[in-house]
């Protein structure tokens, strides 16, 4: 006899619409006959290792639509990477409390687990189906025209920059804002977005998918200052020189040699300290402020994008239809089918499983510091509706009467 | 016979509603028949010596009312903190284009210079209105019940801090959030409009009103982490020792003193990572995370107070109004007249230029790590309609089956 049990998890970073997913998952299962009770695991995989779950079918549908529109992951989330033995741990508890679907939210990582969790129950001829939906603020899952929390945070990022183009605009120098994104540039490529007049911010912007060469990078500064008396830059925390070493860790070096000690430089505000003093010192211009968007830019209440709020709800959905409805395995994937439309589709686990996409050429200007017009083609509709806007006067020139 | 000029100018830190104070000088004054021409000047004080103005009046009112909606300073900003030649310099141009109202839409520095070029006036016998427009998302003038600019900012503040207690409770640890505000802590102190339950971060907020103590710090943020298994600590960048002596200097010497060098250490992120740094090396806790909200909290596009955008295009009618209504030179304040009205009133130049408000004692709890409900009271209103707000799971345990 069926058990009629669910288990719903959240793992990795938080997003703005990572608890769409989960109501997705939760109101869609209960319209399903045999769904009779849906779990969720207390901090992801650790919570179903702890045996520490709540009871979702006692929420109200009222609330939990209150808790789809709240950021960050109302189950709690970790960054445990289960190994075979914790899969098997995970397993054993899966197994004891006869949940029958097991839904994991996550990126390439929660992917792998949900992976190696099935291949368990199949070793033990145990009747599991496993379902993983897609997040990610980095948008680095395979097969995926993007993932469910990019594009908010890509909102946030664009406006963030719209923002500090203004800013840097009435009190001109050098701006450098640092986004997250280790491997994949996406997020970083996002402040695009908020450009709109010839002459605004970013000037700059440096992806991990391009090497990072720091007198380049003075160069190219010293060219925008030179050309509009400032210049905005947005570079990705993962940027990394020829060798693959990280950018932080070179600059770090160079100052240990600077001051002929061990200087410790954890902490996320580190590298836009040290570019901000690189260009101090090399090119000599004084008002250069840096930013490390750090938390803000995947945690911040009330940056959302619609589209992404209803993607999100949507790949919750599909992930039960396709449970219920179908017979095998899978990674939830959004489609692009239309400016703008989209559809989902069920991907084999190993397809998508601890594999890493990063911005693709076509994507990233041949100058190696701006984006192409097939990203913000891309990239616009994902943003949502609403997308503020900036405004400027239009210069009408007073004739100077003492210094004329 | 009247020139029928009047001359707006803007300057310290840009806004998101400072641009709302502009464009209610130039419609109110176009309403007034005397007023022939209103001039802008462009990066403030700078472009009144510099002779560079935009003519205003050419402008319109549609542009006019989308450049109000936009942050930062449209006319552009400036630094420059006149001294009394710069003034003398100032006056000269201002007589040369027979301006005969001048309004500086700024904080105290801005009130102090319009009212040294007001003295200059009046010792020349030259007929010069002056009118200062306040603005600082400090929130620091005397007399003021709060200035344009602090509203949003402080929005900005509560929702970053709303969104980063959930981040921190999905994933736990210790987060801290450096606020700006050297002097004075109000916008710090907004952070805790960002709470809702009761275990809610910020759990622990420092302002500069209050001395900063290491030991004390390290014991609060242990505490609270003992208690709740993770902390959320807002800090201001000003906070200091009981010398005076900030304690980005004191934590800099300290790693100096580790390295036997000399390190540099500007730069905006510097603050947040030595606090989590001290919180790693002395409490031993793994997950310390920091992030400084830097510019993002004066600049970001989308994050307003309606209030403060209504508030702020008044102050700019208003201060029209007295100049052309008026006899008198002065700066226009802000009072609390209902919970929630307000009304504006001209003080004279004197009483607010130059002065510091900092936070009252009935706004800070007497543990000095937290505000009151009198704070919560006055701060509430002016944060504007559609805060977003956060909700929870009813959290319905599940019986353990193997681990019971």
């Amino acid at each position: 006899m069926s058990s009629g049990k669910i288990l719903v998890a959240q793992g990795g970073g938080p997003t703005a619409v990572i608890n769409q997913s989960l109501v997705g998952v939760v109101l869609e299962a209960r319209r399903h006959q045999g769904v009779q009770r849906v779990y969720g695991a207390a901090h992801g995989v650790r919570g179903i290792v702890n045996e520490d779950f709540l009871d979702l079918t006692q929420e109200t549908s009222h609330n939990l639509e209150l808790v789809a529109g709240t950021p960050a992951a109302a189950l709690g989330s970790t960054r445990d990477k289960p190994d075979l033995a914790y899969c098997q741990e995970m397993f054993k508890v899966l197994r004891a409390h006869q949940i029958e679907h097991f839904f994991n939210i996550g990126g390439n990582d929660s992917s792998d687990t949900i992976r190696i969790v099935a291949e368990e129950a199949a070793k033990a001829g145990y009747p599991l189906r496993c379902i993983h939906i897609p997040k990610t603020i980095d948008n680095d899952l395979v097969l995926n025209d993007h993932t469910p929390g990019f594009p908010s945070a890509a909102r946030f990022v664009a406006q963030a920059f719209a923002g500090a183009n203004l800013d840097n605009a009435a009190l001109p120098g050098v701006y450098v804002g640092v986004v997250m994104g280790r491997h994949a540039g996406f997020l970083t490529a996002a402040s695009a977005l908020g450009k709109k007049f010839p002459d605004d911010g970013p000037h700059l912007i440096y992806v991990p998918e391009r090497t990072f060469e720091i007198p380049k990078f003075l160069a190219d500064v010293k060219a925008v200052h030179d050309r509009y008396g400032r210049c905005v830059v947005a570079v990705s925390e993962g940027i990394h020189d020829a060798s693959g070493q990280p950018i932080l860790a070179q600059l770090a070096k160079d100052l240990e040699r600077d001051a002929h000690g061990n200087v410790q430089l954890s902490g996320s505000g580190a590298l836009a300290d040290l570019l901000c003093e690189e260009i101090k010192r090399n090119l000599g211009i004084k008002r250069v402020r840096g930013d490390t968007f750090g938390y803000l830019q995947r945690s911040f209440v009330g940056c959302v994008s619609d589209v992404d709020q209803r993607e999100a709800r949507e790949v919750g959905e599909k992930a039960v239809q396709f449970a219920m409805w179908g017979d095998r395995n899978g990674s939830v994937a959004i489609k692009r089918t239309g400016f703008y439309s989209a559809d989902y589709e069920l991907l084999p686990l190993e397809a998508v499983a601890g594999k890493t996409r990063t911005m693709e050429d076509e994507f990233i200007a041949p100058s190696g510091t701006d984006v192409t017009d097939a990203f913000r083609l891309y990239l616009r509709p994902l943003l949502g509706s609403g997308m503020p806007d900036a405004f400027r006067l239009r210069r009408a020139k007073v004739p100077k009467i003492l210094k004329g």
